[in-house]
């Protein structure tokens, strides 16, 4: 029988200064991608990562990411991600991020939802038949995550923003928009001055459909609280004038 | 008297999912991005890096960046990033990079060129008034890089491609458009449909004025040769009609 690794594990990364803002804070597009990166050497380890997956013709679909900072690590800052699966059923499974510094600071917390696709039919696929369900057995309980989960955002009529071509540099591996580079597409609505004295205190994504370099995307955004915005993105496709809901994203900023 | 380093020296990174595009090679962005940061770490463990510059209101600007790529790393390829100075003279230095693999294998190389300024008066400081000239001792001649200096890059009239606004995430610390973000809009210019046949064979990049986050980018470009390819990059700020060069960039790609 395998050998069970901890359930939890901890990745150290450091806040690059290209991936810093003009107040030497490290992007949250940034952060949520170290995220990932923990996530993928997390599930690797044991057996259930997308390495392994490809071999099978599965994938991790992320479907929601839900991210809430005390306090984001500064230029050169050394800090950790500590991830670890809460629950998993048939389709979908959900995993949490700590994000901590030195001396036992706590930077904030990460919540995430994922899909496994057979990436032949693209459609869903039984999360317990990769490797013998193996990951049932790093379910953690030990831990909490002290942040609300992802909740579905409720939108009515939003003024629209701004609509962006998609290039070759916001294409993933998988040929759709990379999820981190809507994040950073969301955080571009609102300018230097905004950014000057607010800073984002929870950010909550809702990945809806998939979108392809030369989609044109479309933002839409509606202050729902003072501070807080719901924003929706839709995609339209070559000449259809159809547009279709991509993402659907929760910013709640704190003034400074 | 200060025990000296190596004179150069190798660092580890990982071509990470979300920085590969839809062929699972590493964006050149990326790539340039982790020489940066190469070049960050080289010249802070030896006394004349940005973080002690910071200190006496010093600092390293990239005037000039060459990559020059016989082969991508692919996805979750581990590769090294090895970087020296070649040069060194009152205002300038050059710093060069070599990016391998493992077995030996060298995917290709980089070339940079660094102005130091007195970032309060903005003008040009004197290199070797840093700790001493330090850096001098530094200046590693058995080092070779097989490939061209960056030479300047001859253009006349180019075609208008596109022009850009700048938001939030394309600002760096010090308040200018980041000088990866340049490279990724530049390679946005070709589409997929050129990239599902085409690779960057050398990027060749002048940093010529400092962009900052509201200008408008517009993009010029000429082809020089068979797959080779002049880039002009004009800012324009707020109202003005005027406009301002601030990139000059070579591309050339190869036929897959």
């Amino acid at each position: 029988m395998q050998q069970l690794l901890p359930k939890s594990e901890r990745y150290e990364f450091r806040a690059e200064p290209f991936h810093c803002d003009f107040r030497n804070q490290l992007f949250l597009g940034h952060l949520g991608n170290e995220m990932l990166n923990a996530a993928d050497y997390h599930s690797d380890a044991r057996g259930y990562g997308m390495t392994f997956l490809m071999t099978i013709h599965r994938a991790w679909v992320l479907s929601r990411l839900a991210i809430e900072m005390n306090e984001m690590p500064c230029i050169n800052d050394r800090f950790q991600i500590e991830t670890w699966v809460e629950n998993v059923v048939k389709y979908f499974t959900s995993r949490n991020f700590a994000v901590t510094g030195k001396d036992g600071k706590v930077y904030g917390y990460g919540r995430s939802i994922w899909a496994m696709i057979d990436t032949v039919s693209r459609q869903p696929s039984d999360i317990f038949a990769v490797n013998d369900g193996i990951i049932a057995q790093y379910v953690d309980n030990d831990h909490s995550c002290p942040i609300e989960k992802p909740s579905r955002v409720k939108m009515d009529e939003a003024e629209w923003v701004r609509t962006i071509d998609t290039n070759y540099s916001d294409v993933d591996i998988n040929g759709h928009i990379n999820s981190v580079k809507y994040i950073e597409h969301v955080l571009d609505l609102w300018d230097m001055e905004w950014y000057r004295n607010h800073h984002v205190r929870r950010f909550d994504i809702a990945y809806i459909a998939e979108s392809h370099q030369g989609d044109q995307l479309s933002f839409y955004r509606k202050e729902t609280a003072p501070e807080t915005f719901a924003v929706r993105i839709m995609k339209s496709s070559g000449d259809s004038v159809e547009k279709v809901e991509t993402c659907r994203i929760l910013v709640k900023f704190e003034k400074d």
